[in-house]
């Protein structure tokens, strides 16, 4: 698609990131933004560059308040891996458009949200915090 | 909470952000990375600010995958506005992990998902392009 072979409807372009129309849209506004380099993984973008991707989310996000389409909040959602929901193998970010009774809402299983104690949140705090010194 | 006067669970910090453990976690190691100035909506971040967000979401996915947590995919989620699903008023993005059948995903409405034309896509895209370059 970025790569010219098959139609997309541009919104707006930076020097590394390309937002375009979603084709299947939650709501009528529904836009994503990509890397114009391949990156599958969030793992596989130079941090410099997911701040871009992010920069412009927050740039259509402003432009869709702004705009006659229908939006009365904004959900920005990504998806890294196919366990997370990721469909399509290049690190898009989903900037949605989002109104009252529109439909769309998350999702919970039994085993999700559950309230830990303070001392099992800080046991897995210092898990993350090694992780990332690392 | 981030004033001091909850307790809360660091992850990471940079000058302008703060990530800290979910109180109320989708999955064990939901963490929350937020600006330390006040920012009700996306709109009162500065983009620079953004994109600092976006730099510790993906450090901290990175920590995720890295670390002991179950962690086969991560999902990255901000919630800008009431109609968006936001309850807590200052600007939060979410990192969380992801596993099979974890019970976690996205709920869709019958209105959600109906694949327009490129020549809606088009008419839209035009109409974000004005209103972002307003």
């Amino acid at each position: 698609m970025v790569n010219g072979t098959e139609p997309y409807s541009p919104v707006h372009e930076t020097e590394g990131v390309l937002a375009l129309m979603d084709i299947q849209p939650v709501n009528p506004g529904h836009v994503l933004v990509v890397s114009k380099t391949h990156a599958v993984h969030l793992a596989d973008l130079a941090p410099e560059l997911g701040g871009e991707i992010f920069r412009v989310g927050m740039l259509v996000a402003a432009g869709l308040r702004r705009s006659e389409v229908r939006c009365e909040g904004v959900n920005l959602f990504l998806a890294d891996g196919a366990a997370a929901g990721q469909e399509v193998f290049h690190a898009h970010l989903h900037v949605f458009p989002r109104f009252e009774h529109d439909g769309f809402g998350l999702r919970f299983g039994p085993d999700n949200r559950k309230r830990p104690g303070r001392a099992e949140l800080d046991r897995i705090a210092t898990l993350l915090r090694d992780s990332i010194a690392k």
